[in-house]
């Protein structure tokens, strides 16, 4: 594909007299990459060639794709742009701009790292990457002055990474939570919808097409803890790697819970939650976690429905927002990856530079221990005197308050009469809900502890 | 207020080699208003000081506060950098940025013109301003190499001049949908919860402070209006105006419509609709209107509550998006202006520019008569023999198909025998389902037209 000159294409462009005194030859795209991404990368390149050219105030033109076997039949490119050699297209005079949708971590990271190295700017739409290694690929962007741009890795299309470094750089965010994958989303929803089990709806999201045939990292909530990673760098100014994010699936979530959860006028969504907190010693620090969770069925997270993703943000001065989308999929994406492209190139011919990847708040990161949550319990007690006191006292002691208790008869357990107990805490410290949970576990009083979910706010 | 020097603050700046010669003085901001969102503005340029040096990357300062009357005690902003002459304000030397948030058109439009042409990159609030002249302000821009920014002018902290101007510069955008006015929203919302009627609702509305005193501006659909003009301008790369937008407002809706809606699963909001169409010539134009429509409820739109705002965006490769938040109010109006504040900031220090104003594609307003609508239409007919017939008839010969009668029996109009008919069209030109209903209203067969209200799809 070449794009058309500026003088061909009737349009005149203008320069701004601050950009450096490069010469008005077209941007050069490198892409590496040619799957479900790359491929719609590239026909939108095509498609929206004349537009992506008004909108970049000069041309650009691909100069080649990267793939790991060139001799593959492929439709939608010219055989002559492919080839095998990704650091050989990287390192071409001529290119500009090198956009990154192989996937995986460690030979993306030696191509962007080069790119970077060599003057290029990058775009990318891994999480693995950016959550792994964002502060090695900042740095080298930095000392290189060239722009690296990620808003794909964070709920495709929902241009989030945007949002929080431009739209909300005169505001101080205090938390972020978002339905960040669209598999588990998609599992939780019907699961809500449908009453059945998770394995039953693990299985129709599978032939489905929404969940992949080993569906571990999206079910454990691994992809959503990358993401989490990355929204927590973004809005706290710190950084926070993948490994840093306390992660728990959904895989445990039983049709009793989704059951108890309606009643109690919540639905289940598996949360990515990236606060800022008041740590032990009353310092600051960030929390990023990813956890099912309770939340109301009036919050607008609550109605997110399907494959959706969503991402609330809760700041000082903005208030309430909510940014709603295709979390995934080839042409959202794509979509993504495309308006990082035009703002890379319209640095390269005007000037400027992205928003960088701030960390100088360097708070700490919180353990999961210190965060105040918030716990669900429902539980069968003994139907006798002095068991819901007994509780209580159990609770004080411990100095966790009640918000919330329900109390029904009539059960039996294992042939003993029961009654069924809800508690809803006050915020807690979680390490000390966790105790107070294995202390529940292990009482007499109690027959089973049937589901321990944490609430949303 | 004076910011500290990057030494003083101790964080050292990096500047880009590309950018201008500019020394490292602070960039000199000049604040005209000093109202709801100025005294907010101050207070975040204040309070977030440090953070957003940070995010500028490197040191700003305010220089003046321009207000109408410096006599009037104020509290938040030391009474030295108060100035009755704004324009001598904007053409100081030192002043970089000029944030525009005094409302009105032709004083504000004078000063921000004055600015522009003075190299000044200028920030504004004023969606009345953008949408009579954004043409003329966008040229001066141009000429004088400097950015016009105005995300706070549609739907405040909601990122949407962003998100269609960056983050969607690779996509095709096919339709925006928007709850942009909190006001309406809130009647509107209201009076479907509470089932009271548009009158007394109102009366609420302004006893909250959710309406004004003369609430035209809002219950008219102006407001939307000038908000409709700015999306469709940006959304479509044309220039549409605040005068091109169709405009229609609630004071007709009426405690029946909402019930009618209710009953048939919908909810009415009072959209802000920006559409790319095939006009009757076969070329494409663009359409942009503010109307009450139905929305179904199990849209997204739907469960925007209260005064809350949202868009809706319809794209070729990115698929739905919605983004949701406070759409008015000081602070979180103040967050938009800031975020802008810091984009103009930052290319001051190194190099580059804002997304322009661009209107390439030049598309033709289309005729609202042009425009393809659906009509949802409750009416009370004579109940005898042959009157559906006559009905579907009269629709086949205009070329208006059905997608669903519903027919209800035993009311009684006038003493008449009557039956109640809900009609739900297919798809057709606006001006020709106008006839049609114009046409039922004369109708013998047609007792009374007991509501009409367009289809949000």
């Amino acid at each position: 594909m070449t794009m058309p000159s500026p003088q061909a294409s009737g349009n005149s462009y203008t320069f701004d007299g601050t950009a450096s005194a490069r010469d008005r030859r077209p941007v050069g795209i490198a892409l590496l990459g040619y799957g479900t991404v790359g491929s719609e990368v590239l026909r939108l390149l095509k498609s929206n060639e004349e537009t992506l050219e008004h909108r970049i105030e000069g041309p650009i033109e691909l100069k080649g794709v990267a793939v790991s076997d060139a001799s593959k039949p492929r439709t939608g490119v010219d055989p002559e742009l492919v080839t095998e050699d990704a650091m050989g297209l990287i390192l071409r005079d001529d290119v500009d701009v090198v956009v990154e949708v192989i996937g995986g971590i460690e030979y993306p990271r030696k191509l962007v790292l080069a790119a970077l190295e060599a003057g290029k700017s990058v775009v990318t739409a891994n999480k693995a990457l950016v959550a792994a290694h964002a502060d090695e690929l900042a740095r080298a962007a930095d000392e290189h002055g060239v722009d690296l741009y990620y808003e794909a890795a964070v709920a495709a299309a929902i241009p989030v990474v945007g949002m929080l470094r431009r739209s909300l750089a005169g505001d101080q965010i205090q938390r972020v939570s978002g339905i960040v994958n669209g598999t588990t989303n998609f599992i939780l929803d019907a699961m809500d919808s449908t009453g059945a089990e998770y394995s039953e709806t693990l299985a129709e999201a599978t032939e489905l097409g929404y969940a992949e045939a080993d569906p571990t990292a999206d079910v454990e909530g691994h992809d959503a803890a990358s993401k989490a990673a990355i929204l927590a760098s973004m809005a706290f100014h710190s950084r926070v790697k993948f490994a840093d994010v306390s992660c728990e699936g959904i895989t445990q979530i039983t049709a009793e819970d989704i059951e108890a959860a309606k009643e109690a006028g919540y639905t289940i969504k598996l949360l990515a939650i990236c606060e800022k907190i008041v740590d032990a010693s009353g310092q600051p620090a960030v929390s990023a976690r990813v956890h099912p969770a309770l939340v109301s069925r009036e919050h607008p997270l609550a109605s997110v429905s399907g494959s959706y993703n969503a991402v609330f943000v809760e700041a000082e001065a903005a208030g309430n927002l909510m940014f709603y989308g295709n979390g995934a999929g080839g042409a959202p994406t794509a979509s993504a990856v495309l308006g990082d492209v035009v703002g890379a190139a319209r640095n390269k011919y005007l000037g400027g530079r992205a928003p960088k990847d701030l960390t100088y708040a360097q708070l700490p990161l919180a353990q999961f221990g210190d965060v105040p949550t918030r716990y669900h319990i429902d539980l069968r007690v003994h139907d006798r005197v002095g068991v819901l006191a007994d509780l209580a006292a159990t609770c004080a002691s411990r100095g966790i308050s009640l918000k919330a208790v329900r109390q029904e008869e009539d059960y039996e357990v294992n042939g003993h009469r029961a009654a069924r107990l809800i508690l809803v805490t006050h915020t807690a410290r979680e390490q000390d809900l966790a105790d107070f949970v294995a202390n529940l576990v292990e009482s007499d009083d109690v027959l089973e502890v049937s589901s321990v979910i944490r609430l949303a706010d």
